[in-house]
């Protein structure tokens, strides 16, 4: 044995060779989807579908069995029925595979057969030291070494945002919102019955993964929230980890314990205990990806005193109404910085009300004005993060490139609401995105970023910049 | 004079000619771009651009004054500053035109002499009963005719949804929105200063407008916001109205009050108030979309009784933490229900828990499947109406012609959340919209979509069937 259980995660994400039990030639089976999804993600270790009569499947040579094999497998992506899961496991464990992916349900969120079932399963990976994801989920994706191992062949940007979802479906919803929020996953694991391996036990490893920036996790329930609260709380003073907790109505919570077996728990109790753990929570995908988007891309601000630059009123009004209610303050600007602000708009009187937020209005359309006013309200020492709202017109165009190098020289957060349909403002995005400066498209997932950046600004940092109402 | 100021708001929506007042050659004014708009949006009247000066612009004749012009002229646009605004609509008063909009700012929310401007004004709109939109507005947009006569260049597509707006920027956001979302917009109203006629003006007007079917409103606040209620819950029994009300914190508030002059009073109040009145209220402008996607697409259902159809079941939990706080019930399915359920699955002991939500796991993905689960549980009387909740996958495809077919043969309301990112859905989409079947991608967007059907399928329906709890 070469491991703890928990040191042999990292085969989870990390394999150099993969065995897939179960795969088929018809389309329309997990075994098959998952074999295609590892093929077409472009992994490049080494890939073994096993299965006892096939010759061939996709083009690839089909093994019989682990012994044919003629390498140690990292990992081994376990397709079969409940009952040859756990015989699968077992030789799995026999013959020295470090971890185990097991997609079935049929365990102890069915009956008392399936309970048992998962008993052995546990008794088997504790003997082997295998690190287990499952049973009865969707899979898992490392979009950092291409290893699509998941029910739905997909492909996505990569990003330094990592999330563990207790819900296949909420973690492709997830996955799919960070698409159109032009920033992409690093990780996604969809534990299922957190049978062997549970949610602190990802987050404890996340937290050591280099290529996570930000976790998030999406969670139904737990069987021990004592400890998942600790560690998640312990994890988020290196990592920021925003929680999205479901099932807060009794209907809804009886529905999540049919589906994997885990107590929804009362949603304000731990709403509560979250926050006093100092985690930042969410209430649904949207935010989810909003918040994690800005903790992605941004430096943490070294206080709450947000900055504002538009040139329409309206959609800041409802970021604030947000913003404000979420521990942030709308800071006074100094003296110097109204001088300034009058020299950028080349005017002693102008037709500007000279106050945080600034609403430069018309004269906002002009790219060196408003990369300008960006540049000196980011610079006063009362700001800690400036946000901005500029309309898409086909006149005129947002000033990226100007604002990416004043946040980056500046080293002070700096995001963007840019008004348009998301086609129309991708270009501007990945100019952002790739400056490390956030662009949204509507005034409420600003806000979320917003608040999320201030929390774990606060968690982080303290201090008196922090204490501004 | 040809009718009374209320009478003439049709002509700002629907003008035969319009002068446009204003216009230049530089493309960074005001009236370079809404010359732009009306001419690039398709509108087929006649448009006259008046200048003392120009000869021709954007390659058309150019007038001198509106005497110049051969005929009347219903709506005259004026991109003027304030001064020369009030005094040009005084000269359209006399020429006999039906309509002003008028863009400027610089009236009563900046200074007492704005103030006296603003007064100036509306003597003159009383004087001659010609319909005042604005002053200080983006303009409006008429997609059922073509018209943008808008600062912004744009086309959207067109839809039974009209937007009553306080803010030019969040009117903006929510159009674009709308775009995202697969569905447009029919009228867009900038009600700027709300100087001549007000938002229950507006509210009137489209309570009668024959393209219109579901009005939102966003509002900062009210001079008399008794009056506003009044009239929103008066129309909202023949159309539904979703209200969207900002500024619910003082210093966002005293934001507001910079911006249009408009006191934005408690939120609390008001939400209470709206409540009381049966209107609907939304929170952002992803909600304020949802809602009114939902409403613009399906008929009102008879009850609260919402049957769900997943085949992935976290999704659906989040949805429903929404809809269940929200007046709506799980009903039981009916015993003739779950035999149906049985026999489109192919068995008497299907692998799936029969109940509502009914989750149909791996079974789900297959095409008639889905839809004949979808189609047996919107039979059962014990159902009002029927989310859905499918995951794109390249294997699969949503059985989105047969679900619109079940939905328009069986007169309930049907609704799909379809999760894959945006792009993606919008084939699916666009088939499920124009059978009138929304499609979201988000949980939290169906929900709030769900909400305000039942919301408003009571206030219009009434009886037993809204009870359940």
């Amino acid at each position: 044995m070469s491991g703890t259980m928990n040191d042999n995660i990292r085969f989870l994400f990390y394999p150099k060779t993969v065995a897939v039990f179960g795969v088929t030639d018809t389309p329309d089976r997990v075994g098959y989807n998952i074999l295609a999804a590892i093929l077409e993600g472009g992994y490049t270790g080494k890939v073994y579908p096993i299965h006892p009569r096939h010759q061939e499947i996709q083009g690839r040579k089909v093994y019989r069995s682990l012994e044919e094999i003629p390498e140690p497998i990292d990992l081994a992506v376990i397709t079969l029925n409940e009952r040859f899961t756990v015989e699968t496991a077992e030789l799995c464990g026999r013959a020295g595979v470090k971890a185990l992916l097991c997609n079935a349900g049929g365990f102890r969120e069915t009956d008392e057969k399936g309970n048992e079932l998962e008993k052995t399963l546990i008794s088997i990976a504790q003997k082997y030291q295998m690190a287990v994801l499952g049973p009865n989920t969707l899979g898992l994706v490392n979009t950092n070494g291409n290893l699509y191992s998941i029910f739905y062949p997909i492909n996505v940007p990569t990003s330094n945002i990592s999330i563990i979802c207790q819900s296949g479906g909420v973690g492709l919803s997830t996955i799919q919102t960070t698409v159109d929020e032009g920033i992409g996953i690093n990780k996604f694991i969809g534990v299922g019955n957190c049978t062997v391996l549970d949610i602190p036990d990802y987050l404890d490893y996340l937290a050591t993964d280099d290529s996570t920036d930000v976790i998030g996790v999406y969670l139904e329930g737990a069987a021990d929230a004592a400890k998942l609260i600790r560690t998640a709380s312990r994890v988020a003073q290196k990592k920021p980890v925003v929680v999205f907790k479901a099932g807060r109505l009794s209907a809804a919570s009886n529905y999540t314990l049919t589906h994997t077996g885990a107590m929804a728990g009362t949603y304000q109790l731990y709403e509560d205990i979250f926050h006093q753990h100092g985690l930042f929570t969410v209430d649904n995908v949207g935010e989810f990806v909003a918040a994690m988007k800005a903790l992605s891309l941004l430096p943490l601000p070294e206080g709450n005193r947000v900055g504002v630059l538009t040139h329409t009123a309206g959609p800041m009004v409802t970021a604030l109404d947000y913003i404000l209610s979420h521990n942030c303050s709308l800071p006074v600007l100094a003296d110097e910085t109204i001088a300034k602000v009058k020299k950028v708009l080349g005017s002693d009187n102008p037709p500007v009300v000279l106050k945080n937020p600034l609403d430069a209005v018309g004269l906002g359309f002009s790219r060196p004005i408003f990369s300008g006013l960006a540049e000196v309200i980011l610079q006063d020492d009362n700001v800690d993060l400036l946000i901005t709202c500029y309309v898409k017109h086909k006149t005129w165009e947002l000033p990226a490139e100007e604002m990416v190098e004043i946040a980056q020289r500046l080293k002070k957060p700096m995001m963007v609401n840019l008004i348009g349909n998301i086609q129309a403002c991708r270009p501007d995005q990945m100019v952002m995105h790739g400056g490390g400066v956030p662009l949204y498209t509507t005034p409420e997932k600003i806000a979320v970023g917003v608040a999320a950046l201030v929390h774990y600004g606060k968690q982080r940092k303290g201090g008196a910049n922090f204490d501004h109402k």
